[in-house]
């Protein structure tokens, strides 16, 4: 098993700033294009359970474009062989002081390139250092 | 890609279920042994963000073992190809009544064996159907 084999995390790399930026502009179809279009895949966002492509896409057409704006931190990337990675980070609103959010993708190479098949987002109270 | 192998379903299953038995009966040893030892290992908690396999073990060691029984629901486990899963459950505990968690894992096959590299857990009220 290659861990952060350097071709491959430059891919996942290029992906996860394409996604970040799709997700500040809205650009639902981007976003939605990112999302492996398949039964399986899951997406628990900050308040809601989405079971499958059509649930997500269904989610990102009602969603409010306003207040996406946000600063991520501590942005980690970590690919497991060619073919998988996880993308994890936290971040920040400013219309939510005192709050951390945290997004995790897990993304596998398909023949149609990277997509992701399961992602969990939530927001906490900043944890005391 | 190769999904849902039922050979690597089964064997991620079995993973998952050792998994859940020894986090409602606190047995660190095993929940320890399910996690990479790594410093990539990524562990976000419900109220905490636990970087490399170290936090993680700090993290278990000074937990409460008390109220960690759940009862869960709508697992998912999908597995791509033969060394990587992501298993994903919904649970829910008697003291939070109307409030949901989620659990999303990314599960890797390593030469000793299917190991957690990333770990999500939240908590939201339930959403309205």
């Amino acid at each position: 098993m290659d861990i952060d084999l350097p071709d491959v995390l430059a891919e996942v790399t290029a992906q996860f700033e394409r996604y970040e930026q799709a997700l500040v502009t809205n650009d639902v179809a981007v976003l939605d294009d990112l999302f492996r279009n398949d039964g399986r895949t899951l997406r628990y966002g900050i308040a809601e359970n989405l079971y499958g492509y059509d649930e997500i896409m269904a989610f990102r057409a009602a969603r409010s474009p306003v207040g996406l704006m946000r600063k991520i931190d501590r942005t980690m990337i970590t690919t497991y062989g060619r073919d998988t990675a996880i993308a994890s980070t936290l971040f920040y609103r400013e219309a939510a002081p005192g709050r951390v959010g945290r997004q995790m993708q897990t993304w596998i190479r398909f023949p149609e390139g990277w997509r992701i098949v399961a992602a969990h987002v939530s927001i906490i109270d900043e944890p005391r250092a």
